[in-house]
């Protein structure tokens, strides 16, 4: 179990820096990357990775599910796989990171594999897994759920987009045969590993100074929707203690999640709104109808659906007093995924190895890595955020630190390929 | 000054319900009534208000604002004008009552008049003022700010309604004259008084069990646009105690705008956030920016700014803590309006005369009655709301109550023109 000593070749900051901006310039819009799952702009994003990897004189494929997946044989053809990757869609007028650091983190591994003859047994397999996002569909990991079997033709016909364009729909309209699904299916046998590179999306590592974070759980995530009914009257007539008021019920219910998320039997808990619209939405009306979402993570399953249930009950109290009624819609829930301990271990060695300090942590956000645990050994890493912005136009990440993370997943997927990976051969 | 004991016709409620049908007819909309400002059906309302008089032989003519103002003349040509009226503009999706009320309420007073040969000694007036609710361009009452000289041919090309037409082009479009507007202005020594007929549109009447209201003051209005910038950042991957969450913050705000318009040193304040977006509005992002908009009524105009600037202090301090920014920009100030304390008394004369049970009450609300006080003595009376619901489909008058209303009208209207109006010869 010693690590191997030997001296691997080391990623180059420009290059990553080079294939980030390439890829930023697939954009539907220019202010932030507009890349959305299963647009035509995605997959222009899938097939520049795909001759990347072709250009190193890899085999690439695309499965049924719109992932690209390219692989470098190994000197044991029967041995499964080790395989790292990450996804290459984007929120509407996100950052040039999320994501796409994973990816083009996988393309300078295999380049540095290629390049410097660098021998491995198990084959090496580079995915770039199509769809992550939810924002356009309002279901995420899409490609990755594909390839861990969490996934029926059926339901891409019920996910639809804002404009009513259903997932297989958006398939079929770039080219993938969305009645297919199931052959993206990863078979359990023929993986050994996974490893994901993702960018924090927080900034944990910024504040305490650290490269890399190597993350045991991802939260789960229960997500409602509620809609508060109150009295539409007017601002001027309608003296305060005659009031019935959607907005003012919103506003308590937003501040008693943020509350309840933040006492101290919540550590690691995370209730957010992100969703609030008011009607009818004049200066000189009380709102009477305020509609909300709730997103409640945690690392602990339990708590998760607890704090969900606890807050539409305090809500329900709320809205009685100010004689509102409410109602609470699921519209999503995922149990927390505990990662592989064994592949977390190698990880940490490989950072002792390398010298790089490093935390252990949560991840607060889903990944394609929560869904390829279903099926396959995984491990995420981190590499730091700017100031923790995700999901908007400036997020960022240096190409320095980024590097520093290549560095590190190049000698974790070495050293998973020298120990052997846990599921067919661990 | 003992009230006159005749008999007076009495006003019927059937046809007051008749007209009430015949003006809802004419909306742009089935989902309740839309007639907004100087649109053509708001003119085809006003056509059928001038064809009703006209058939009761009264002159009728269109001044360049768009009111529409009937004239049945005195037994003393050289008297000023007793007027009474209101508007025929809805907010969208508004109710059948809102000004309508009023201005059938004048139509049957005419019709009484005229039917049973009543005598009086100054001209009567009727009167339906164009464009009085603010929902369309942004300001309310134009018809009957023209009419006092608060409106100028500059402020009718500066308000655009959300399509970027302006009032003057609006006004264009049906006829009217823009650059004429000034010649709307009435003038002090050609009316005597003036007297509104509105629906509450609250439910204190209700409440009481009393059949009218009589208004001492109408509410200023100070109104702001606030804005808050916090940081976008995932729900999932940033704690609770990293967040700046600009909808948490607005939360706080539309509370404290609630809690201080609440307390005892603010009886007849209102307090109301009626507009709030929240961008990016996704599920998964702690929102980075909310706007809001603030309205304070008071009928005390020095605590009307004060609570205001109260508001805008204490929300600087939230987002201060919340690592927040907060701006904030004036868009309307109009100060209370204390109506004709004469009036009023001859009024509540005529409320005992009938033995009408009646409160004295502010009214929270702006009405054309606010603008006309500022060149003609003016009373304002409400009629009671249905559970004070307003600006929405379901708002509801009886016609027995508005009935009631005319009754008092009537009534008061001819006690003033028995005792003599204020400006010109009381």
């Amino acid at each position: 179990m010693e690590p191997t000593g030997r001296a691997l070749p080391r990623p180059d900051a420009k290059r990553l820096g080079a294939m980030l901006d390439d890829l930023a310039e697939l954009s539907d819009t220019d202010d932030g990357v507009t890349r959305l799952a299963y647009s035509t702009t995605e997959r222009a994003a899938h097939d520049l990775f795909a001759s990347w990897l072709r250009g190193l004189g890899l085999d690439v494929r695309v499965d049924a599910a719109g992932n690209t997946i390219a692989e470098r044989p190994g000197s044991d053809a029967s041995a499964p796989a080790i395989a790292t990757g990450s996804h290459l869609d984007s929120v509407p007028h996100g950052g040039r990171f999320d994501g796409i650091a994973g990816v083009v983190a996988a393309v300078e591994v295999a380049r540095l594999l290629v390049e410097h003859d660098v021998e491995h047994r198990h084959p090496f397999r580079f995915v770039a897994f199509a769809a992550e996002e939810g924002a356009r569909f309002g279901q995420a990991c899409l490609g990755s759920k594909a390839v861990a079997g969490l996934l029926t033709p059926a339901d891409l016909h019920t996910y639809q987009d804002a404009g009513g364009v259903s997932v297989a729909a958006a398939m079929e309209a770039v080219g993938l045969e969305a009645g297919s699904i199931g052959k993206a299916r990863w078979q359990p046998q023929d993986w050994a590993a996974f490893v994901e590179l993702h960018v924090e999306q927080g900034d944990r590592l910024e504040r305490a100074g650290l490269p890399v974070g190597i993350v045991d759980v991802v939260s789960g995530s229960t997500r409602l929707a509620m809609e508060i009914t109150g009295r539409a009257t007017h601002s001027g007539s309608t003296p305060m203690d005659h009031r019935s008021d959607a907005l003012a019920a919103a506003a308590e219910i937003v501040l008693l999640a943020e509350r309840t998320a933040s006492d101290e039997d919540h550590a690691e808990t995370r209730a957010t709104v992100g969703v609030l619209n008011v009607q009818p939405g004049s200066i000189t009306t009380i709102p009477g109808r305020a509609t909300l979402t709730l997103d409640v993570r945690d690392v602990e399953g339990v708590r998760q659906r607890a704090t969900a249930a606890e807050i539409v009950r305090t809500a329900r109290d709320i809205c009685a007093r100010r004689q509102a009624s409410v109602t609470s819609r699921p519209i999503g829930d995922s149990a927390p995924a505990t990662l592989s301990p064994r592949l977390r271990q190698i990880m940490v060695d490989a950072c002792q190895t390398l010298g790089l300090p490093y935390m252990t942590m949560p991840s607060g956000a889903s990944h394609d890595a929560q869904m390829i645990n279903h099926v396959v050994p995984t491990a995420l890493m981190f590499v730091p955020s700017r100031a923790g912005l995700s999901h908007v136009p400036d997020e960022w990440t240096s190409t320095t630190d980024l590097a520093v993370g290549v560095d590190l997943l190049l000698r974790g997927l070495l050293e998973i390929d020298r120990i052997g990976g846990e599921s067919a051969d661990g």
